[in-house]
């Protein structure tokens, strides 16, 4: 059985793949998607329309991840990224701290924290 | 000896308390205090400077932490956290992300992802 952060690790790698069915395959029916400075979704649905707008936008799709950690009880997951996206040619970069939640294998929580500014200067620039 | 979880749950009880003296006393001297979507100091003066603005302008604090994770080999800890101020009669709230390193029972690494815009709105409201 595959632990939390490698789930996560996972699913990190199928957004760079820019692969929707795949990421969506790795979510709880119930998943809550919450972006904090902007919005929380929830199920696939949710998911779907929120991650489709910006990987369509996107040519390219880089998450480096600086430090991951996972709970004890194998149910949390922390991560420090910067998330890069090439749009229009150019590379946006945010930083963004993540908090993941599994459950029977899948991320039933996914919460991002970073500055809303920090993308919305660059994608404008 | 105290774990770095109970360390960064006394250094935020000294936060909330306005008390800068016993703040700067759990941290290294190297300290680095990064405020993401701002800029990271280093150092006790750095620090003090950097919290005086902000303790200094608010009546009261209070940090309600939601969730803490320490990492397995006790060097890391992260929290979820919503960071209220009284200020001018108001509270602002402001969701926050950090992640922490202890070293020798000190805090060397204190980083906060937020975001400005949410803190700022709230100011000028």
């Amino acid at each position: 059985m595959t632990g939390a952060g490698e789930l996560v690790s996972a699913f990190i790698a199928a957004i760079e793949s820019k692969d929707l069915e795949q990421v969506i395959g790795m979510l709880t029916d119930d998943v809550v998607y919450d972006n904090v400075p902007m919005v929380a979704v929830t199920g696939h649905k949710g998911v779907r329309q929120a991650l489709s707008a910006f990987l369509d936008s996107a040519t390219a799709v880089e998450w480096a991840v600086s430090r991951q950690t996972e709970s004890a009880d194998g149910t949390t997951v922390w991560n420090e990224r910067v998330d890069r996206f090439e749009i229009g040619g150019r590379w946006i970069e945010i930083p963004v701290a993540g908090v993941w939640e599994v459950r029977d294998g899948h991320i039933a929580l996914w919460r991002d924290y970073f500055d809303l500014g920090t993308f919305q200067r660059q994608l404008e620039g």
